[in-house]
């Protein structure tokens, strides 16, 4: 037995005694955590960059089908990821039938799928000065029509949700009228939602600025709510962790969404300045722990039930290998969660009711400062899953292996 | 004739030439300007501070009466302020009979009454751990019921208006329950919305931050709107230009809510940095002329009546002589307003229809380079006021007066 | 005489009149108004774009040739500007001779040199872990003959500058040895500083974010002025307005560079939200009015010499016409400049002794209500510019005829 | 034996076996940790505020003996702390032989003095338009002076060290003059400089805004160091963590001081929006153990010596008791000090050299998500302080008990 494996032995025992001691069961502890699975965009294997520029990885999926295998990948190493979201017109899978047999042989389905009315790829009609927001209803139809065809493929494929991301706004004062453009944009989600298949749901995000710079159209939470509680109960707020003004409080928007039943799901990622797309966890692992808790606590108090919200995320590789990002990403979200599973809610409740605020802060604290990636580790093993991921992913020379099989500078579809 | 005056009328005259050629008016567009009134809350009128200290102005007023004498200045000299916005506890009327008597002398009238649950003076429970989203009930009812004498108090003044700014919210994680502070403030509001005389409003106000550090209950727009839907019709949201996240855009947050006919008011300051509570347009006049260009369209085209808005200055005076900054404020606004009425919103709409992005900044531009000072001027001495109040202020010594009547050391009740 | 050119003698007399009572000559005001000239980069001249894609503006000039008939246009047009300033290996010249005769021609000269170490375009090494400040000492060495060259291309030109913007940074804790970038970068400088010809300048900009998300190796005036202090007299800090972190006082940095007579010169811009490159003015005109009071101010009291610093654009048009938005900004930045002009320093000085911060306020919101339009419309007519440069762009359709000439589809070189 | 103590010992033979891989000796790093000590100050004793109200907490100390007390009992139960850090003129001792004989009792030095020349004392000039920057030489000489005789009650007490936080600059645009307000500023402190002790250090703090909100003279690093270095070798920039703009890189100002040997020391506390003053490590843990993993590479590099950098808390405890926070600010420090400890430098070193981004994050990760409350545990009670302080201090209702003495409506002396 190596000395890794009888630390994690040793630790998971301290665990055990200290939890028994809270009436909690270890292995229901680790179940939890196994349990929870999050998807992966098929943008988010391949390099990412800015507008000054790319620097390629090497070896990025050059199809659906390579992309596919990458999330497999990740399945199998991490056990953490059973599901990918697709990007149209990125990923128009050529033969549906043998996309479905490829991603159920490696146990991956299909999460919400993503329209993109914000660039020009070959439309008829230019998006530079908006899509379902354009003055211009000829636009409009085009930007609603490719929602209703993304819905199609998604239906093909066995998904059940829409994630809209309006990047719609202006970049001057005057460029746009915001009552119109709000209007306009109301107008054409009522009739892509009105396509929605009744098992399904869309999922509306919001963000502040970029790739506009003065005026979003759908720039909050609040903006969001509003359009969703127009279009109907299957339209929720989508909230990206990148896309809030500076110092806000994520962690509530999470708790007034889910008080309201609203909460559609989540983009992890992480930034300290825009929406940098960071990897989950690597600039503000405490607000991500924060976060957690409110959607448990949420959850376990019936605001709004926790399976009816997705898990996604959506970060920008420039400059990491994707897959060790996202095994990394995957790491930090499952500590996040296990460290947030231990917050002894009943002690917290008590201390809230009493005002005692420093009672209540040793309370979080004590579940973030501990150790909980023997239970991650535990959990990731019982489900089949590698003991360390991040460090087999390297002794087995993974990436070499992609670029020996892809190319040094295949490049995979997307931004 | 002075220079001065000279030079006033050949702007005026040059105003009319240009004003002919787009068919308007020249005495329409004074009348619209004359006819624009802000209120002043009685706070204002005495020397703000910070926590690090405060330095006194001398000459405060030291009562209610003395606050509507320095009001009654104010509206003589600017012909436009024509109420004044009190605050419980700091305001309560000895004699409602008097003092509505000399309200009526001096040509002023009550704007929105304000209440206080964010400090203790005295109340049998302290509201250190918040009031109406407190979670000790005895503590919300006893908020409640200040909410309600508040409502007493204005209705003997002949106020129609009930403003809650609710400070509450907490200042480390774990300290409050964010849905159940919610939800109690929903349910307290509901309460005091009860007690709402048919024709009075309630104006809810936001805050992202101060005088709590981690999180408030009513922190947004999105928040204050989601309450005032379960209040009801005359429940609308009041927007504190210093209560944004940095870079938040507020025009476009006003038009948001008047498209939803949800816009209380306004609290006018400016700010660099947070609540900073500086002199209105003393910082980015830019923006509060973009906000009265939404204010204006969006009361032309009838998304919410322009007469349904409360308007009011809301700043603290921590180097400047309160009624010098007051009038500087009223011109500031003044100014954003008659510069908002030149724009030409037809040549606008074009551009927004045709995607015109660098004409519609021409048609902002043309506006606001214009210098309508001498707008302004003409439509406060057709009113009775005074060519210069800001220099008469000062030519008449008006401060040494005050400060000779009421004391070097004169403290106005307030923060 | 069209109403126009009436209404702008009118004002033009009215100035005359207000500025004899402050014995200010009206020529002389003009004179200082036309001789300010505003350098224009190369790569403004088409369109910009973000991460998320960009937009065709449809006749952008395809090599320098056409770079600097645009330019030469613009010259032209506003007589705001005579000289481009280029970037390296975007714009290597072909024929230095006939790129020197070419400018010549048009009164166009050259401004400031910009190096490229941001970018793979084809070098040995890649830049994707940083440049002068890269771990490797191949990849430094790489990145300074890279300077080294841009320098040799410039002197072939006619450029008395050389500007450095340092992207090098990182995207995550632990990725950087913040001390070792640092004087890695400073020893990198150090080498090309030693290049640079005894009559040239060494521009430095700094910046906090992006296309690095975690830290930026020169992310503050400080930075970059601690590292200029090491290099010697020539090298100084360049403001780029978009630069800077939420809430920046950009002014008062203005202000403490030329008191150290640090201040190598200007990117003129404007931004809500982060280095958003919009045009000059659009956004924040009020600060943009208070930097070049400091400007002003710096230079009359001799803080540092007006002549020393360096004026350029740099926007991205991601959804105008870059020749209408430079005409637009131009116009922009003269406006301000023409307000801080007009600011009565002797009286604002008084006010700053005596502690009258509200008769401050009215001195420079006196300038910065003035309709200034006249006075620069003025300059540029005397200077044989278009009396409105922007109106006759469009009459004359230039664009048109661009697109004509150029394509629909040709793309500048640059980002 | 108790729970607790068993899982102690279990955690502590756990790390034995983990450090010995990597050849580190427990007792060495438990050493280190038992060796540092961070000063508190006398006015983080009594209940702070806002400038919205201020709540009492009950038993707080009267006086300067009353908060030696206090110090002390943190002192014992912590041994975190040996050092208080004086406040003048809120804690100007009555008699020196007296206040040092009780101090040297409880074991308590006297850290760096700070003056006030931001507040109205009742000295003979107002500070009201600034104090060492003043545009009134008498004023300017007056905050000299002032500090002068602080440095004096200082050398009387044992102290070190001055610490000068200049809250001085302007509300409004035009109200001072940056440059001479900077020049004055330099001025006045070379003279306090030149009465420095020898053995004494200038700290010099800088802050973006409040209690100014337009400018404030030393509002950023660069700033401060500009000033140090006019100044000479024995004046350093002190950071204090809630005075940045948002979003700033705070690790990376460290690394860039220490780079330069110029960072005098650090006020530790924790911050959502602006200098929020909340408790350490309560909001940003992250950020506090990259800001520690920089100290320790900088002092273990040779950059500056870990000796010569002061440490200090500098909070406000509007809601919390200040000793139960104050012993959470200890242990949160403790915390992150102790992670940083542990970070692979060797191993990370390599990642930065080799562009191994990933492999970097690892490291950091590694070292974050360890529970190291076992080794901050076990050094407090080695140093003969309490196994668990905070769960002492409420088991002894120690608060109680000074409420009893000390009276329910004490007020300590501050702000």
């Amino acid at each position: 037995m190596s000395n890794s494996v009888k630390h994690h032995q040793k630790s998971l025992d301290l665990f055990k005694d200290q939890l028994e001691e809270r009436q909690i069961h270890l292995s229901e502890l680790i179940s939890k955590i196994a349990a929870f699975q999050i998807a992966v965009p098929s943008w988010a294997l391949g390099a990412g960059g800015t507008r000054f520029g790319r620097f390629s990885i090497g070896g990025e999926p050059r199809n659906l089908e390579e992309k596919l295998e990458d999330i497999g990948l990740l399945a199998r190493l991490t056990k953490k990821t059973d599901a990918v979201s697709l990007h149209i017109p990125w990923d128009i899978p050529k033969d549906v039938a043998e996309v479905r047999q490829q991603a159920a042989e490696i146990g991956v389905g299909f999460d919400a799928m993503n329209s993109n009315t914000f660039q020009d790829y070959g439309q008829p009609l230019s998006y530079k000065m908006g899509s379902l927001s354009s003055a211009n209803p000829a636009i409009r139809a085009q930007a609603i029509a490719h929602n209703m065809e993304v819905i199609d493929i998604g239906k093909s494929l066995g998904s059940k949700g829409l994630t809209v991301w309006l990047a719609d706004g202006s970049n001057f004062p005057g460029q746009a009228n915001f009552r119109n453009a709000l209007q306009w944009t109301t107008d054409s989600l009522k009739k892509i939602y009105s396509a929605l298949p009744a098992d399904w749901k869309l999922l509306l995000e919001y963000k502040p600025y970029e790739p506009n710079f003065y005026h979003t159209v759908i720039p909050d939470w609040g903006t969001s709510a509003l359009i969703c509680r127009q279009l109907g109960d299957r339209a929720k707020v989508l909230v990206d962790l990148g896309h809030h003004l500076p110092n806000t409080n994520i962690e509530q928007i999470v708790a007034t969404l889910m008080q309201q039943n609203m909460l559609a799901g989540f983009h992890f990622n992480d930034s300290k300045y825009g929406d940098d797309d960071l990897s989950t966890g690597s600039i503000k692992p405490y607000q991500l722990f924060l976060i957690f808790c409110e959607l448990i606590a949420g959850g376990e108090d019936q605001a709004q039930a926790w399976e009816s919200i997705s898990w996604m995320i959506d970060a920008s590789h420039n400059v990491k290998d994707p897959l060790e990002d996202l095994i990394q990403a995957l790491e930090a979200i499952s500590l996040s969660y296990a460290k947030a599973l231990l917050v002894d809610r009943a002690k917290l409740s008590i201390c809230q009711l009493e005002g005692d605020v420093a009672g209540a802060q040793e309370i979080l604290q004590a579940a973030f400062q501990t150790d909980v990636r023997a239970l991650v580790r535990e959990a990731r093993v019982q489900s089949g899953g590698e003991f360390d991921p991040f460090g087999y992913y390297r002794l087995e020379k993974i990436r070499e292996k992609l670029i020996a099989k892809r190319g040094k500078n295949s490049v995979s579809t997307g931004l």
